[in-house]
């Protein structure tokens, strides 16, 4: 039988009212004479408030009991839904991320999903029921718990759709689509009917919250179909799926992100820039953007995989000389493939922040990105501008 | 009837002898039954004689005039092959790029293939014809001669396989397929089965010269498997096509570039970079790496797209103070998905220059590549040992 995986945000589970719509959505889907999986986040901001909560306690939690703690959230909202569809008369079984068969690399507060064995999934899918799955969490060989980050629960669908060679995955949130920009900072922000996978990853490493950029490396691995839709209903929906055409240099829209730290090595000191890598590693901090030049080195962290920044920045502050941390940056980046055929569209940002009167901090270009540092404060107005020069008068 | 692409690049059709061989291999594609389209490059050097023969003649010669010079080089290679097959008593037909209906953008010497309006190839191959075209060209817009910049045959068969359908687009020379690295600059290198897409245009932009990055694009936005091989024969190939399993993290290859030259842009100065960047898109040497940063600004140029390098240095010294030219760089990157997942694999990078006392001019990561500048005389070296570090290693 054909199976569907459904995926709910944490806007759309966030009260007993929504759990039900949800119940409801689920329930017609199965009678549609479909398999269905469902992944739920956790309910509304019950992450962000049991992080609250360990900050708190400690200002620098340990990454393995953040895992023990925040993955609790899933399963208080796979347990609710389980409940609401048993009470409908709908069979239905939950399964943390574990039991559900996603294995991890042992990253704690960031894992990437390794492999999925989704056998109990499978079992109980043959026995005709609705599985519930937590998202955002899995499991590593080495047995402990983890969790996949900001997002993670976007993987969790894409991965088990993949492995159950599903037909479709279908992301519910309370926005229906993916916009050329977050249509609560641009009104005129325009829903995008179709979106490439790599035009979608970049939007969401630009900061796009609508999908996790690994969950997209996922469905574009697999080749699977994601439609991105509002849970409240209504036809409309963006497919992120394999090469729609598009005219080359066209700009499919603009992301941002909060929460910046840039570390920068001064010149002379940038020997250290190894011992200082291999210091971000072991706790887990690595990834971003990095850059070393004759002047010295720096590299941009984000505050949100850094549950224990305030430790972190004390102990590199006090083992390398030379290094500087600035907090409070932000980044609009404008995406689309062959955005930077020439300097045409990078002059245009300049001259948007020029007219805003905000310092470019930094600035970098890829085949498919612009993106320019500027002071957090200033994100949404940089946005809308960016939004007007290079989306709408496109 | 099916078609199928071939494409012989400069090696494979450098004197008389090898261009019977080509003959050879496309009347048994014929005779095999399939309607035949060939693009060729020109023959051995014979591109850069040209250039070599404009420069003595004119320090900057002008980029239009310049097109017209270098695409009579395939013009010669087409005529000569068609020669050979109609010899042979296989009926063949020679195009230029404008007759095949290659339209480009109109700027010479780099321009991009926009439109592919194949009709006459059509009438040609219904006729029973083998079509040979000329590679690396088209005609823009304005009817004037253009050129795609180096690797530009690739391109050209890629764009004709898309617009005729093809079922397959083999690109020939004198390298049994795509290695980890050049094997003339690391003996060990090894072949690589089949390649994704991106892995192939990371490699490509990367300085890979088996098959330029665009014409992968075009592959990859149409679907197209690539199939590189030895114009020499034998049966080993490298596929180029959708999604290929592999390892995340797993090291696809080391590439690298020479004729780097680096523009910094003093502290202070860099409220000159708009106006530095229009002046390097109104000479059509856009498009590379380009940052800028608390610090000043800097940007990476490959003088293979500058015929007029010493013109455009003059100019840009005389009208920017702080302005800075250093020429002599060469890149080294490493490629793969999820490369820098951690920081493990730049700091092994880092780790192997320190061993080879080599100096890192600058540094950037992405998703899918490290790449570090260096001095380009030492650019083979540190192939070498990178790909004996992370690759071999692997």
């Amino acid at each position: 039988m054909a199976v569907v995986v459904q995926k709910y945000g944490g806007s759309s589970v966030a009260d007993v009212d929504r759990i039900q719509s949800v119940a409801e959505r689920v329930a017609r889907t199965r009678a549609s004479g479909r398999d269905v999986v469902v992944v739920v986040s956790a309910m509304g901001d019950t992450t962000d408030t049991l992080l609250g909560l360990a900050r708190r306690v400690s200002a620098s939690p340990s990454r393995r009991e953040l895992d023990m703690l925040l993955s609790a959230g899933e399963r208080i909202a796979m347990a609710l839904l389980a409940i609401a569809l048993n009470e409908r008369g709908v069979p239905a079984v939950s399964f943390t991320g574990s039991q559900s068969g996603i294995i991890t690399s042992d990253t704690h507060f960031n894992a990437r999903i390794v492999e999925v064995r989704p056998f109990r999934v499978q079992d109980e899918l043959a026995r005709g029921k609705v599985v519930i799955v937590a998202g955002y969490q899995g499991v590593s060989y080495k047995k402990e718990v983890t969790t996949l980050g900001r997002g993670g629960s976007d993987t969790t669908a894409v991965a088990l759709a993949a492995a159950l060679d599903a037909e479709a995955c279908e992301i519910y949130s309370d926005v229906a689509g993916v916009f050329s920009a977050d249509p609560r900072v641009v009104p005129t922000a325009r829903r995008l009917g179709e979106i490439s996978y790599e035009e979608m990853q970049e939007m969401a490493e630009a900061g796009a919250r609508v999908l996790n950029a690994q969950a997209v490396e996922f469905a574009k691995e697999r080749g699977i179909a994601i439609y991105a839709r509002a849970s409240g209903g209504g036809d409309e929906e963006t497919l992120i799926r394999r090469f729609p055409p598009r005219a080359p240099g066209r700009i499919v829209g603009v992301a941002s992100e909060r929460g910046l730290v840039t570390l920068a090595l001064a010149r002379g000191a940038d020997s250290a820039l190894p011992a200082l890598l291999e210091a971000l590693d072991a706790r887990g901090a690595g990834g971003k953007q990095l850059r070393s030049e004759a002047d010295g080195a720096s590299l941009v962290l984000s505050l949100e995989n850094l549950p224990d920044y305030g430790a972190l920045e004390e102990e590199l502050t006090r083992r390398f000389a030379g290094l500087r941390f600035r907090e409070g940056a932000g980044a609009v980046s404008a995406i689309g493939a062959g955005i930077n055929a020439t300097y045409r569209n990078v002059r245009a940002a300049l001259d948007v922040m020029r007219r805003l009167d905000l310092a470019v901090l930094g600035l970098s270009t890829s085949s498919f990105r612009i993106s320019l540092l500027i002071d957090e404060a200033a994100v949404d107005e940089a946005v809308r501008a960016l939004h007007r020069e290079l989306v709408e008068a496109d």
